[in-house]
């Protein structure tokens, strides 16, 4: 127990901008003087369809969004994603292609086979891979709706670092933990989405960007909430929406423009994540299994050489204020989480802390 | 624009006790010590779990939940639920009957029809009922797989003020604006939904009370978020949560139990809208349309006899901080709604203000 604020490299819910954070506190019981809370006011009202609209502009100029596409503000997590894709773009008995790369793209495969066909492109399961296999390996299904991705794994720390070709084949990508860390040439998706608890917002909110021309062709005999047509022609208000996520994705989709953008995220990103695998690199202590080719800069999986030491190494970082270093229960050892609201001082006392335990331990 | 807090009669999202948004504020930045939000804190590490554990108990305490109900808690607002009951408890081409008595029962009777077969018992189309019908003109459905109801009509202000007689047949219960503001007896109902931002919390949470041995047999080819015992052997983590809605739910229900548990609630439900029907009763400016035995205690429309005083009526009132009195679209007029978090002032001042608006334009 601390009454200074600690580091947080959890993998989300996760710490957001303290500057935002700040704001929404300041303003938690009067919204610019309406006389009440963002929480307790009309989704219909003037005050909200106002933050609302702010919020869907700041991300469509953040990330170039063009004017065919969608932005819709839904509930139900990416977890939601893994099942409207396949109700929204393969219904009737279609395929759709998946690559697999680790948990959450085999997640997303394993949720999709209740609802279309699957044809798995590459990887096997959900067991992390330490690079994504070359396109020349893959096992492309030509009759697929879509071709589906996780961009950042972030159980295995697998990060795509640039887009795969999917020739005329929609794309689809699943950017849980990575819209907004990075430029993105939205024109080349067909469906992003991305819940926000890891690098824009509070949980409870997911955010779907789709090429409106690949909508509206869901079947009737599913919830009409499952339908992204629905959802655009309602202006993600066909029933009340997660009113105060919202509110906070627009704070930060402010931050991120009034900080330089999503590149200056992207260099961020890297700066950040680039001096956490240095410290791993430079000896034999610490270990990282990914191809650096396709490290993630968001997740950084590692080990030490003698695994009796994680316990002790989270033990003593929470003591200095540096918590949720441990990796995910499905691979185990530790990992650092580092998004948009994690600042370069969280990189530099972390690896200042692994130096240090080294020297002790090593 | 006013600084000081106004009366908001909005139908939801919508005030919330003083007490808990002060509280919420107080430790926005830091929780307990922890160094950090809880909008900022993994849903499972220990910090979290506490909170929901906490909120899980406190609702089963307020409600005497029994131990054969599991409590959930969703995402997606009731609308995800006039879905999610017929694919849990019609599943594979059942029929259920619905009680048709306003807006909301009828959009529940519609959704449905796209997922099982729907028999309405009473009401027809959305057109609002001035009262229940009795049960001897009920057309029941023997085959029905459950007998669905809205308990309050927040557009028309309609109220069950008692449990209907379902015989064996489970009964479902929309309790989105209803839930907390009188006791109730669970063991009645085979499930009761009610999302949280009218009595209880912010948006982007759907409370669900179900019967442990009504679930398992949804069908396999649904996504599995529609499942609700996918969502109960997940302990409502099947993937992340709204936590913030979910704490906040927490505070709700421990200010609640506070202030005297579900019996205070209702106490203070009949003596604000019952000042408010009284002054409305007491002459022919104002006017209610509801069979009074029948009437809403969170929602009352009232119109004035001469209806071009509707306008003036609402800017007056906003003029003097009393906030979101007009009615809703479909019906037109206006409507004070008058949830838990609504104190008895909102009532008096309102009524101070009808008396004087009367003596002004009568």
């Amino acid at each position: 127990m601390r009454s200074r604020r600690v580091f947080n490299y959890g993998a989300g819910p996760a710490m957001l901008p303290a500057a935002i954070m700040q704001q929404a506190r300041e303003e938690f019981l009067d919204w610019h003087d309406t006389g009440m809370s963002v929480v307790e006011m009309s989704h219909r009202g003037k005050s909200f369809l106002s933050i609302a609209e702010q919020a869907e502009a700041g991300l469509r100029a953040l990330l170039g969004v063009p004017p065919d596409y969608c932005v819709l503000f839904l509930q139900g997590g990416a977890t939601s994603q893994f099942g409207m894709v396949p109700l929204n773009l393969a219904p009737g008995g279609a395929s759709a292609d998946y690559l697999c790369t680790g948990h959450w793209s085999a997640k997303a495969a394993q949720e999709a086979q209740r609802l279309c066909k699957v044809n798995l492109v590459c990887g096997a399961g959900d067991q992390p891979l330490r690079a994504v296999p070359p396109p020349a390996a893959w096992q492309r299904d030509a009759a697929a709706a879509y071709l589906y991705y996780t961009e950042n794994e972030t159980i295995g720390g697998l990060e795509f670092h640039a887009v795969p070709d999917a020739g005329a084949t929609p794309l689809v990508c699943d950017m849980t933990s990575s819209l907004l860390s990075h430029p993105l040439d939205v024109a080349r998706f067909g469906v992003i989405f991305a819940s926000a608890q890891k690098n824009f917002g509070p949980s409870g909110l997911v955010l779907v960007i789709a090429r409106r021309d690949l909508l509206g062709r869901a079947p009737k005999n599913i919830p009409s909430l499952l339908d992204y047509a629905v959802h655009d022609k309602n202006g993600s208000m066909l029933n009340t929406p997660p009113t105060f996520s919202w509110y906070m994705a627009g704070l930060a989709f402010r931050w991120i423009a009034a900080e330089g953008g999503v590149e200056e995220m992207e260099r961020r990103a890297l700066a950040r994540s680039g001096l956490i695998y240095s410290c791993i690199d430079a000896g034999d202590f610490y270990r990282n299994p990914v191809d650096p080719e396709f490290r993630s800069r968001m997740n950084v999986p590692f080990t030490i050489a003698d695994e009796s030491l994680h316990d002790r190494f989270l033990e003593e970082a929470r003591a200095e204020g540096l918590v949720d270093l441990k990796g995910h229960r499905a691979v185990g050892g530790l990992r650092a989480s580092l998004y948009n609201g994690m600042p370069q001082d969280g990189a530099e006392v972390l690896v200042d802390f692994m130096q240090q335990f080294q020297r002790r331990h090593g």
